[in-house]
């Protein structure tokens, strides 16, 4: 079986673990403290040098790391109930979504940045909360145009996909720093679907053994 | 015939430029001049309410937005001349070494967020500097010990693919922001291999016609 080395509120492992539901992928859960400090300590660094989470242990022992690329290897490798739709031109369009989350918005508001914005220019609890909440809102900005363009009930032929394993992570780390969602009425139309379906709930953050 | 909105010193529209090249794909190009702001006139934000570059205008009149999901479509439309391996293990590697450029490197030393620095914590020249080459540095470390972990000469098959379309433009902003390459030989290494290559060189910023 698989194993997902993972963090319940890491973003990019919760994007991970709804892929694996939405595919009804059976799995194991490998909680990596981040907290504590646990992805620093010889053991993960030894499996995964990078000290990030997920990490995606597969049955012959390969590793591999970073949440689009896990999800790209899940949809080659198990083609049925695809994350992404089969037309080229509409494959992009999910793509370009799932990367205004995941290249445009999370890595600007990741933790390591934060830590630096405190440390670096004396922030405090408010200060850090700022800047998260400003690029968390600039991405959702983006996104929230980028639906007006066209009519979508699920982004990818009426099923989550790609996108929207992005996109309910974010909106989890929008509601944690208190951002407006009231300002995205399209975002959040897709977050009340999604979180309506078993395969959400199962992958969310609070569902996870290491949840505390 | 394809058209390609970018401008020459935007990284993500440098990436594209390269797979164009790689792939042998003729292609017209049509500069976007974020420097004066073009890019949030009237006439681009109808086309592109995201305001970025790149965007590749298909002969249909689709337009395609995200560097990352242009080189997809570029992938599944011209197989021809692959970036990304077929082998599924090997292809999530690549992407995951891509993703360590485009998701957790680039973002944080975007030109947005150094004007945000710089505005909102009273930054000189010199404090943006230092956050854009912390922050080149910190993605390049994870890069050069993703290196370590295997052999490659070039990351893809003894020929270059994803991973470099995005490291050779991240390299080339670590040179303007002065950081030093010297602590990290292997990204070094495919630098120089690729550079030598005729479809880097046509690509390069300073080949573009708005360069100035």
């Amino acid at each position: 079986m698989m194993t997902l080395h993972g963090y319940w509120r890491s973003s990019s492992s919760y994007r991970v673990r709804i892929a694996l539901e939405l595919k009804g992928l059976e799995y194991t859960y490998r909680a990596v403290n981040l907290k504590s400090g646990e992805h620093r300590e010889p053991e993960y660094l030894a499996q995964n040098p990078q000290a990030l989470v997920p990490m995606l242990e597969l049955e012959d022992g390969s590793r591999l790391t970073q949440s689009l690329a896990i999800m790209d290897y899940l949809d080659q490798v198990f083609p049925k109930r695809p994350l992404l739709p089969s037309d080229p031109i509409e494959r992009a369009h999910v793509i370009a979504a799932a990367n205004l989350v995941a290249c445009e918005t999370a890595p600007i508001q990741n933790l390591r940045v934060l830590k630096f914005v405190r440390g670096e220019y004396d922030q405090d609890d408010a200060g850090v909360k700022q800047w998260a909440q400003h690029w968390i809102a600039d991405g959702l900005s983006k996104i929230e145009d980028m639906l007006g363009t066209r009519e979508w009930s699920f982004i990818n032929a009426h099923r989550p996909g790609l996108f929207e394993c992005c996109l309910i992570p974010q909106i989890y780390n929008a509601e944690r720093w208190g951002v407006d969602m009231d300002a995205f009425p399209r975002a959040s139309l897709i977050h009340a679907r999604c979180t309506d379906m078993i395969e959400f709930d199962r992958a969310r953050p609070e569902n996870q053994p290491d949840a505390f």
